[in-house]
């Protein structure tokens, strides 16, 4: 029996040391692409004692990673070419929760657009990460 | 008697939590801007056991901010408004190296551009990082 | 009597040059944002003959500066900050649509998103727009 | 006996409907790029009579087109994958100048930064541009 693909990508984002020292979490994946979350904490805070901007733009990045992964089923490799984020408002607490929607899948390249929010569901960044599929 | 700027830098880096779990370094100040570092270690890696695209945007952020920090003497509190990286090869082991260059300071903007290289000088990512300065 | 906005709107593209050059026209405004569109033409083509790159990221500039127009209703002066595109697929004929909504309005900066179609509704790109209001 | 790249790459650019309809010229060929300028017209202007962001954009992406032509002597076909701008001055008069430097020349992509510039060799603006190699 075919184990579903949710579980697959809990089991993938545990495996990604970089995700697990976050503690980013898989939530959701949807028909265009995927949703993750990260609760924020201490250790994920600036000097002005709100989220890094370093965490909103690894999240955007790995939801792109995940949207791609859950697209093609794990079967292809690929890596991030670029990315590109706009912060719109801070996130002082609470999480905030990444969902990346493919806007293009070709050949060799795969581009998706994220919405970032907060707990409450306000807008806190927008992005636009561009995977390049590997062979 | 004033502290030199390249002891008040790699205080305000360790009071910084997110940088200070990914173990970024102040390495030393330029006339336009900063060099800052980060070992490579394995909480750093994704899958491919590469370092993960979210470190490298992290500290592409982080130099502009201490490029800012740096020219400002830490007067000016600022947030970033927006990044783009691109990334040109992947670093598996030794360091990466973040050398920013402001290349506007306006009353509100401030633009930097960083060039990211692996611990052997190779080019390995290029980023633009607007921040914005706080009245 | 107040002169609807949509009119204003048309008349302010007339008079900026650039965009009547290219044959840029207004069609309408939403609670959030513009459209406005760009008929494909000969001297708008690149040498694969589709679309120049150039103009779909004119047409993604001008969205968001229109949409901040009227957001302002002309009241307040701005400039493009920075900007990033995405192309998705070429436009070999018909037009090139740019849909425009403002996801941030602060006190410096408006952040825009455009989704950029072809005449048949397909997705030929996407971009973010930075305007600095100007005080 | 060869021709010289300078002129196929000013006859290239002649051929190019939008750039000719800008004005942009070929300058030289650099080991790692190209150099193009666009002299600023009224037809180029924005309402405040200033260059239009679209006229940077376009010819910034036309400066890595050009440094790829140059770098495989027409042999390859290319296309442009995203590109993104900072505007860090106006520019009223003269002409507008871009350098382009490529950064990465991979299987796939090719990306290129470009430093452009007024006529007095003030940064005006800086760009990242990612060019796909088709097939």
């Amino acid at each position: 029996m075919k184990k579903p693909a949710t579980l697959d990508l809990n089991d993938v984002m545990q495996r990604i040391n970089f995700n697990h020292l976050l503690g980013i979490r898989f939530v959701r994946s949807h028909k265009d692409g995927v949703t993750i979350e990260c609760p924020v904490r201490p250790e994920l805070l600036n000097i002005a004692k709100v989220l890094h901007g370093g965490v909103a733009a690894t999240i955007a990045d790995v939801a792109v990673g995940f949207a791609c992964w859950n697209h093609f089923q794990g079967s292809r490799r690929h890596t991030t070419a670029e990315m590109k984020i706009n912060y719109l408002a801070p996130v002082a607490s609470g999480k905030i929760v990444a969902r990346a929607r493919l806007v293009r899948i070709g050949r060799h390249l795969v581009v998706g657009e994220v919405d970032l929010r907060d707990g409450q569901r306000n807008r806190v960044g927008i992005a636009i990460v561009t995977y390049m599929l590997l062979d």
